[in-house]
């Protein structure tokens, strides 16, 4: 185990390849045909790393794939969020002018067991968007908000590691409570743990969407070295 | 080296601690005697995840130590900043208002290599706090911006894995360029290469400043197995 760090990380620095020479191109500020809208809910409290790891993979595919994913942040109003972080962010569309969303990202946010679960209009709207989008994602406890709008009914899905008992509690009726693994993909939904394996879910869209190799340079401009053979995961049918 | 990242996720799950169950304590927003102030740079194109991992584990310094960090984001004015990812954010202070800096933070941004270089009001702001502070650190391309500074002259030091003959052919005469690790510490600075194992460098300054049980829990909290004995890291007096 001590070593396996050492190897990765080394294994990581070692075949990286360059993200600031891509950054050169300007991403593209508006949709193109055939271009995954990506939309970003970010609720008040919402914590940074599982906002960005998403983001920043879903980003840089256009680097790695023509056209990659347009990704956007949408919120209740246009207001700023700020992240449980302390961070303030600028939503780019409310819940009232926001475009198509071909893959919904739920990154957890402060209140997702409580009373964002209470928030009609915003279960609403993921209840919505979510069925319309090709993809729903979570990360950490996000899927809490998916699963109170309908969206993990019959599926198997997975969160943080110490809120999978409250998760079971009050979602095991009708959803298949998964835990030890990074992420769980059932149908159209891909639910993670969170944190830094935040990065792993959306490098497994990328790979199922782009292949192997567009998520392996994707990987290695944030110094991962990316096999998807060697990430814990479930797949249902 | 396939098994190797199943059982650092695995270990990383199991051995999680809970960060929602401390997210109900509301982090300070003065700083308090004693309490570290945490000042991250944040240059137009910055990118995300060199911002949000460090900010991530300084901020949760809070529910591991006390006091924790106090954790702000400067900019040159007090406009938004739109990162590489085109997350837009709201800096906390402009160059102009900015509070004591203790640990001084650059993350990698855009135009790291380039442009930002010859920003003179930039660099002076760089050198100035960065003379000042306690310790300083770089993600990736935020190297190029201290060492322009002057502030690694003497030291061992890295950067992003594909930058490092250009980190080289600019500053080597008054760097040690080091390649093939997370990152370096030397004297009061820390750099790392930036990416993913942006954590890391961030962990390694908390178990420095609070100890290994305290950098263990912030890590748990990220669902990262911390154990800074399998991290490749260099340490030059």
């Amino acid at each position: 185990m001590r070593r396996a760090l050492l190897i990765f990380f080394a294994c990581g620095i070692l075949t990286s390849t360059s993200r600031q020479s891509a950054s050169r191109q300007a991403p593209s500020p508006q949709a193109v045909p055939g271009q995954l809208q990506v939309g970003i809910l970010v609720i008040e409290g919402v914590y940074n790393t599982e906002l960005t790891a998403p983001m920043d993979m879903f980003h840089h595919t256009i680097f790695h794939t023509d056209p990659g994913m347009r990704v956007f942040l949408v919120s209740e109003s246009e207001q700023p969020v700020t992240s449980f972080e302390g961070l303030r962010i600028l939503p780019d569309y409310s819940f009232a002018n926001c475009p198509d969303i071909d893959v919904l990202v739920v990154p957890s946010a402060e209140h997702n067991l409580d009373t964002d679960l209470e928030n009609e209009r915003l279960i609403e709207f993921v209840r919505d968007r979510g069925e319309k989008a090709q993809w729903i994602m979570s990360l950490c406890d996000g899927a809490f908000v998916l699963a109170q709008a309908g969206l993990l009914d019959g599926k198997a899905a997975t969160t943080f590691p110490s809120d999978i008992p409250a998760f079971a509690e009050k979602f095991g009726e009708r959803v298949n409570v998964r835990s030890d693994v990074s992420f769980v993909h059932d149908g159209k939904a891909i639910t993670s743990v969170g944190g830094a394996p935040s990065f792993e879910a959306a490098l497994y869209l990328c790979e199922v969407l782009y292949g192997a190799k567009a998520a392996r340079g994707i990987a290695g401009g944030l110094v991962i070295d990316w096999d998807l053979e060697t990430v814990s995961h479930e797949k249902h049918e």
